[in-house]
């Protein structure tokens, strides 16, 4: 059996050990004579296995009480829709960081008024703005953030604090480091970076914000229907749950998130510092401080060698390097999975190429 | 390793060939070196099974040039909002033969005036209105239909014709059979019954039909953005297609669908043959002539038997045999998977229960 060091932004690595696990069990789950893709999701079995997941997120990131959460279908770009088909009733305000805030922006105009209360797009998103540089007009029902930008290579390491409820797509470091959920109103995640198969999304949810949900909603857009009904007002991606359910398990065993954290401090900085004591010749997208733990973006001297570097690491089974189509250049995704040797790997690949060139 | 007789009504039985080989290739799909759940949706050989799947559905189903095929999330829930948000102008005629017909009329009133233009309630939902019953009104949009009936265990077998475009819920018996997709403008099914893991559901939209849809919708609930962007417009359910996919070349592999048609007549003939010579002792709830060969639905004696009945089969490993909580009754799904060793398993215990009783 081959196995490659899979860089990609997303779907993205999974931990070999639990891939072994779901393939282990793939023609019986839990003793019930099926697979997980043919049970109920009105049977005992599933229940509990979904129970199991949703107290395993409250513990691993030691969720309080009054939140909720649940499990919706439609990746990021539904929660782009139903974010603001709940709550938008006044003004939305928009941290702008990159694509995927630009995109939560441009799906709420549909519901009401929106704003860019800060944004580095002049500065071609290469860093996230200070906290406390955010203009939040009057009547604003929420301020809304993107904790990790996947395509430019950015991370939020310090979350602003607002007097208006604070919501955040932290699609692609959710599980990857600590986070004091307290300090938000409304967080969800696309489980495909670090923590399962896409097809599903976890959504965390403040009761004292739930209820203040339009109603005036069909009800597969309403986050109370999800709320109310467990996650299974219809059938839910039971596979897709059953998937996170064992990474969230591997992640407590690996120590927890602050543990995961530690690694990925340590992950990034093999490859960072590459590209720092390159001379240039690899030159990271985003300013030091505002650089991501997940993606890590750089450029090298011209496209042409890029596009070098992107195939000759593929031929050493470095795969997944190239950057997204909308700002080019080459990015590496080290999610919860990359392993620190996969990232020795590549560090070793890059200082190589650059002798060679 | 335990298998059981799974007579799940949804999610339910899968072909224990195509378990297998899922989990056989999970560690390296199409020799890539990465499990399913961690290749990108950009990479060729993710497109090349999207495509490869599109194409065994147009083959299998014979589908003509005129229609696109494409995998949105949500599951049929999320149709009952989407058919009505596109297509749904002046009026929507319903054909109501069951709870999910029903569903999906209140759904699209968020939208417009719907109507029930033929409907069964009145009897229990025991029979499938006579085609040429539904009464039109002027100015309909469309009529809907559910071409089977999971919780009363009614399927149609002859379809209706109509001057307006017909819209078909075909969830629940979707491949179970040919059909003449050309008679249809919209037709949808939830995978998990008969082809793949809940998360994904497939639509087949006539293109005559597309260019009259409403394009002040959000971009996730039109169908318009999954056909132009070719079901990648956001991350798709990656694994969940890649089963369908599987499931298909299985289907294929057992001679296509009037093979498998051949076979779903002669298991549901097995169990209504032992309702039908029980002296009563098994009621069928539907009429014979709308009976499903998808959901056998029947009565015993007492709610007492029947939980015993239940409780019994689960011992002898026939699980799932419990009607749907809405009817009550006892329920034996037998989708394509569902061999008939195993319909004659439960044929069998039928006749022993009743004999002790």
């Amino acid at each position: 059996m081959k196995r490659v060091y899979n860089f990609n932004a997303g779907p993205s690595a999974m931990p070999l050990e639990v891939l072994k696990q779901v393939q282990e069990e793939f023609l019986d789950f839990a003793h019930t004579g099926m697979s997980i893709v043919e049970i109920s999701h009105r049977s005992a079995a599933y229940q509990a296995m979904q129970d199991d997941t949703v107290c395993m997120l409250r513990r691993l990131l030691r969720i309080p009480d009054g939140y909720h959460i649940v499990f919706i279908q439609g990746g990021g770009s539904m929660q782009f829709i139903m974010h603001a088909a709940n709550f938008l009733k006044h003004r939305g305000a928009y941290i702008n960081t990159g694509v995927w805030s630009d995109k939560a922006m441009q799906a709420a105009a549909f519901y009401g008024e929106t704003y860019e209360a800060a944004s580095s797009k002049a500065d071609h998103f290469t860093y996230i703005p200070e906290a406390g540089s955010a203009v939040i007009k009057p009547d604003t029902d929420y301020v809304y953030i993107t904790s990790n930008n996947t395509i430019h290579g950015t991370e939020w390491h310090d979350f602003p604090s607002c007097n208006v409820p604070l919501f955040c797509d932290m699609s692609s470091d959710f599980l990857s480091r600590p986070v004091d959920i307290s300090r938000f109103d409304l967080v969800y995640a696309g489980v495909q970076k670090n923590v399962g198969p896409a097809g599903v999304v976890v959504t965390i949810i403040k009761d004292s914000l739930l209820v203040q949900a339009n109603s005036q909603l069909p009800l597969m857009l309403q986050y109370k229907t999800y709320v109310d009904h467990d996650s299974t007002y219809n059938t839910p991606p039971v596979f897709n749950i059953y998937f996170v359910n064992k990474v969230l398990h591997w992640l407590d065993a690996q120590g927890g998130l602050k543990e995961i954290e530690k690694r990925n401090i340590q992950k990034a900085h093999i490859l960072y510092q590459v590209i720092d004591e390159s001379d240039g010749f690899y030159k990271g997208h985003a300013v030091p401080q505002s650089r991501s733990r997940m993606n890590v973006t750089f450029n090298l001297p011209t496209p042409a060698l890029e596009a070098e570097f992107v195939a000759q690491a593929a031929e050493a089974s470095l795969i997944g390097l190239k950057g997204h189509r909308s700002i080019g250049g080459c990015r590496a995704s080290i999610y919860n999975a990359v392993t620190e040797e996969g990232c020795q790997a590549l560090a070793a690949f890059m200082m190589k190429f650059q002798k060679n060139h």
